[in-house]
């Protein structure tokens, strides 16, 4: 991308903005060129200025923090790590504390108290006006991962009975302290949501139109207990840049904005990616922030589950052992058969589990899914014998172990792609997280079953064609005397 | 969800709505109640009519489509599955379709043209206003994928030496053409951007105010190449509702707005996922739409890879297969060691590439990153030993298998870390999507090294201390004259 020039503004989106900003900053804070700081951080982005604070020694993050106007500061502080916000809140002077917290909005105060220790919310809940306590002790009693717990309760709402003039001149007086003025919501007298009309359907309205008039009356909204991906798309689906929230007796309580939405957007992929890979997904998606036995507690319970399921597959493979110690040939392509059965069915089940997740599998329906996957699975199995089974009669000395792998791959990949498709469906169906059914489980469960069918597909042919082993010993006695 | 009642609107997000609604309108179509229709979809969202008559028998979707009224009809097509658009166009006349592609907006119009036979993009190019035929053609002209691609041309500019009010007059008349007017653009003479504001700085003014008074200078912009998955990082960074685009001269030449944006993140979120489970992404997101053969061809490339792959494992067997011939049990445990070595791997790449994809990684940096995954590796090794190793001595009939088990589980963790960590970083450094190096393709390449490692690990335990063989022999005799 092209570099900025001139005074016509910075360019996005580069990392290293803060990196450059936080050195600067670091130098200027210890000579105490204050000045400096101020110049250097009005320009950047509150949130490039969370980003350099954040890089400072500990030290200096709340003399950087002083330097910024009220205002940014209250913003700056909301783009903060949490970590890092607790660090400042013991750094700063109580009044210094309570005014920030004060000031922010409700829904980033909310995150904020989520991650701080029980006392010190029950000491900042005290200390805050009561209007903001109220607010704040509400929000808390919703669910975490609700729309409830997502909301703000800093909207605009107007009555039917004003005129255009006069909501555009309301929301001129309130521009500052609201989330968004580009939403703006029409209640009655018992705070019941009646109707919606944008900021452009206002500034458009003939001035002495009255709201009743000019908003709409069918108005998408969501509840309290709503879970926050279906609020998000709720967003996605309409456009919307916000969604109402309202209670059980449809009164409004808050607004969710298309902001906070894309941050849970991008939380819910990276739980199914999560999810794909048996890493279990944290609160707070801090992976590379964790120490090393956080990451091995967030993976081991997954790993050894799966352990476990494997040993069950050492189980099928020692309980026949026979026609291993027959033809030894056939152990070198168990890792060949339940590798493809496994990346079959973590296809299979990748396209469902997303499906299920972006609501784009409801046109097929569950049945037709599944009936699809088994059919793509066998299809899929029959292009890999083409390759697959001239190698194994090769490699495998002959014609048993060649019919054994082509016979099992088939069944293999055509379970595996229904199991893939079925499972999380099933999950889904009986109210559990069908990311559950990810691409290890699905494999790890076809391994047994496929080790299972090969090693008694091999085991029916030697007794009912016993000629095979004789072929195959007969062209290895072959291979073998042409070799010497 | 409570549901809604009485005429205060429709809850959401219901996706039995569009499927309700198509039913109500094909039956109200086939007798004709055409004015009970326009009664029906009138409080209808867009996008839920588009569903609706996506699910019409496609003889009645062009009469549904000609009920609606003009500004409508346009917002229901551009909601559109493109095979509908497509089909639409074919039962339209040709002024309707004139029409209708004339008013979409520029964007929306270049995402129908993309999907059309490049005969009947030349065919309605040509019919365009010349207006409109100019700036398809420009965004026609830059490469999918980037701002230029996704952005729209319909935006305000306002310049630096208007007032607020007569700003906000100019932000009036043109409400209704523009894709937003919540963000505003200043440019001079020669179309450069030379600062931005948004309506809520606008309405909050002076109406005597300069707008060059009011405007911040300091501009987040993204260049017309930019990647769009780039553009919507911006976007979600700095909480925009828009973002400006500008050519090489920086001259202003279109905006990407938030809600474009999302569905750039989901469709990324989703290649992400498709990519962890070996399928290939379509251009356009379509998995459920497509048929048995198109789903086939998007997996069989990649699993073919995976099965050439999984050769070299049966290679590596085959030609070690002295040691199975001696100690058949060995085989056994083949797919607990590869799959516990293809699971850590998986975990390593999943959060390695889920970490470069929303840029978390960057504070860690790419060294430490594969460093910790590499300690990691070990420790949960070590932690799964304590399982595997007493099962493996138990089931292996004595301490050879047992401790090859253990000995080739540490090194095959350690090694799968590794590679998942450092594979991805590889890959990125070398400009390479970090995705082709995910789960299915870590897991085959460690099953490799993990075979390898297993039976040479074996074979040095028998020539260096023959007496393991023994104790193994020693054991299952003693095991086997204790059952008889």
């Amino acid at each position: 991308m092209e570099e900025a020039h001139g005074r016509s503004g910075v360019s996005v989106t580069n990392d290293l903005v803060a990196e450059v900003v936080a050195q600067q900053l670091e130098s200027m804070l210890s000579v105490g060129n204050y000045d400096g700081v101020k110049l250097l951080l009005a320009p950047v982005q509150p949130v490039d200025v969370a980003e350099a604070v954040g890089c400072l020694p500990r030290t200096l993050q709340a003399l950087a923090f002083r330097l910024l106007g009220k205002d940014e500061a209250i913003e700056v502080y909301e783009y903060l790590e949490p970590a890092i916000q607790q660090s400042l809140l013991e750094r700063l002077r109580s009044n210094e504390v309570l005014e920030l917290v004060e000031e922010m909005s409700p829904d980033d105060r909310v995150r904020l108290l989520d991650e701080l220790p029980a006392k010190v919310v029950r000491r900042l809940l005290v200390e805050l006006s009561p209007a903001e306590r109220r607010v704040t002790a509400q929000l808390l009693g919703y669910a975490p991962e609700t729309a409830g717990r997502l909301m703000t309760t800093e909207y605009i709402d107007l009555k039917e009975f004003q005129t255009a003039s006069q909501a555009l001149s309301i929301v001129r007086r309130r521009a500052r302290e609201t989330e968004t003025i580009y939403s703006l919501y029409v209640t009655d007298g018992q705070r019941h949501l009646t109707g919606i009309l944008s900021l452009r359907d206002l500034v458009t309205a003939d001035p002495s139109d009255c709201i009743g008039d000019v908003m709409t009356r069918e108005v998408v909204s969501v509840g309290t207990d709503t879970d926050q991906e279906e609020v998000a798309r709720a967003i996605q689906r309409y456009d919307f840049l916000a969604v109402p929230v309202v209670d059980r007796e449809r009164r409004l309580v808050g607004i969710v904005t298309v902001d906070d939405v894309i941050d849970v957007i991008e939380q819910e992929a990276t739980r199914d990616l999560y999810a794909a890979g048996a890493v279990e997904a944290g609160d707070e998606d801090d992976y590379f922030q964790s120490n090393l036995f956080t990451v091995a507690r967030r993976r081991v319970v997954w790993l050894a589950v799966l352990v476990i399921a494997n040993g069950f597959t050492t189980q099928v493979i020692a309980m026949n052992d026979a026609v291993l110690r027959e033809v030894v040939m056939l152990a070198a392509f168990i890792p060949l058969l339940i590798g493809t059965g496994g990346n079959v069915g973590a296809q299979s089940s990748t396209v469902v589990i997303r499906g299920l997740s972006t609501q784009r599998i409801q046109p097929l329906g569950p049945w037709r899914a599944v009936v699809r996957e088994a059919l793509a699975g066998a299809l899929l199995g029959l292009l890999m014998l083409l390759v697959v089974v001239p190698f194994a009669w090769w490699r495998g000395d002959g014609p048993l172990v060649g019919m054994a792998v082509g016979i099992s791959l088939l069944a293999i990949t055509t379970l595996a792609a229904t199991a893939g498709a079925a499972l999380p469906l099933l999950f889904n169906r009986m109210g559990l997280d069908p990311a559950l059914m990810s691409a290890p489980f699905i494999t790890t469960a076809t391994d047994v079953a496929g080790v299972f069918i090969y090693l008694k597909t091999a085991e029916w042919l030697l007794l009912h064609a016993p000629q095979l082993l004789e072929a195959t010993s007969i062209s290895t006695h072959l291979l073998a005397s042409l070799a010497f």
